[in-house]
């Protein structure tokens, strides 16, 4: 099934009609991103959310020094887009960049809008999707108090799927710690790999 | 006319029935808090969420050492709760108190969910409560990366009536700065405004 329709019904409490899905997908536009391509440049309004079916994402923004800094990640099956310019329209302060080619399905705010007043199951879907999306972004926020081991514990442990996708300069800045600091957390995981494997017995 | 009533129709495209207002308000449980009692303590499933009708609040954690760390500060008018504890139920990590005597209206996730469905107003107001949440715990994740000046001076410009209900070291520990940074940006901003009084001619 189309991976909209299953996200959709993964959310909801009751199975949307194939009638309602046809309706919800003709407000959606799909597009192809190649690799550095933007969705969104720092300084443009949010026009579009983007419902990603197939690839990798990423949320920037660039601070006073003009260093890059992760502010999420996306792979299939997430939303990405700067939610702030998107509802109240002010131009972003974001970059939001497609990582790996991507597949993405594009729809407007008052698409959105209209969606949640005339379909149920997308409606409560989006409710979801706020919760979700506060959800993961208070447990980052809970997070800036943690050390760096456990930080990166927690990433792995609710995103394990973004290890393999990007790589280790952007995970940490994701996590708001330098490349050198993510190396010796990874160091240090390895080697207790090691002492767990030779077993208490041996040492 | 009642918060609550004033808080939906803030939020939603059209005016609430009085009657409909009166079905969501039969929702809702009415309840004083005491300085310092807790909403919600950490190792609790958070069972209610608080919509603040009087007083100030405060979300925190304690970390490995034993240190309060402030997650959110709340007023009349705002929302208080854990919402990965409310929409999951799994017990809370959070510590959630009346920083001042409080009153509050109570609402269960499954009350809140019944309402979604039954009252468009009030749909509409937790889609946009959502949007909200997301767009202010967005701001804080980017602000990670500010100065402490900029981060001070952006939660002075998004919570100007923050500042006068809750003291220093509360607003340090919720910037993520030590008590003696904040009194450093603060005696800075106000030579600042001494040197800005002055003058450019004087100088």
């Amino acid at each position: 099934m189309h991976p909209l329709y299953n996200y959709i019904n993964k959310y909801s409490s009751t199975l949307i009609s194939k009638e309602d899905f046809n309706n919800v997908k003709s407000h959606f536009i799909y597009k192809k991103l190649k690799k550095k391509q933007y969705l969104l440049q720092e300084g443009e309004v949010c026009k579009y959310f983007a419902f990603i079916l197939k690839g990798a994402m990423r949320q920037y923004h660039m601070d006073e020094k003009g260093v890059e800094r992760m502010v999420n990640l996306y792979v299939e099956n997430w939303w990405a887009g700067d939610r702030e310019s998107f509802i109240v329209g002010t131009p972003s302060i974001y970059n939001v960049d497609a990582w790996e080619d991507c597949e993405v399905l594009l729809i407007t705010s008052e698409a959105s809008q209209r969606l949640s007043r005339d379909c149920q199951a997308f409606n409560e879907m989006l409710l979801k999707l706020g919760d979700r999306s506060n959800i993961a972004t208070q447990r980052r926020i809970t997070s800036i108090s943690y050390s760096a081991e456990k930080r990166y514990k927690c990433f792995v442990e609710n995103y394990p799927f973004f290890v393999n996708r990007f790589p280790q300069h952007i995970i940490a800045s994701y996590l708001g710690i330098t490349k050198d600091t993510l190396s010796r957390v990874l160091k240090k995981a390895t080697k207790k790999v090691d002492i767990d494997k030779v077993g208490i017995k041996d040492i």
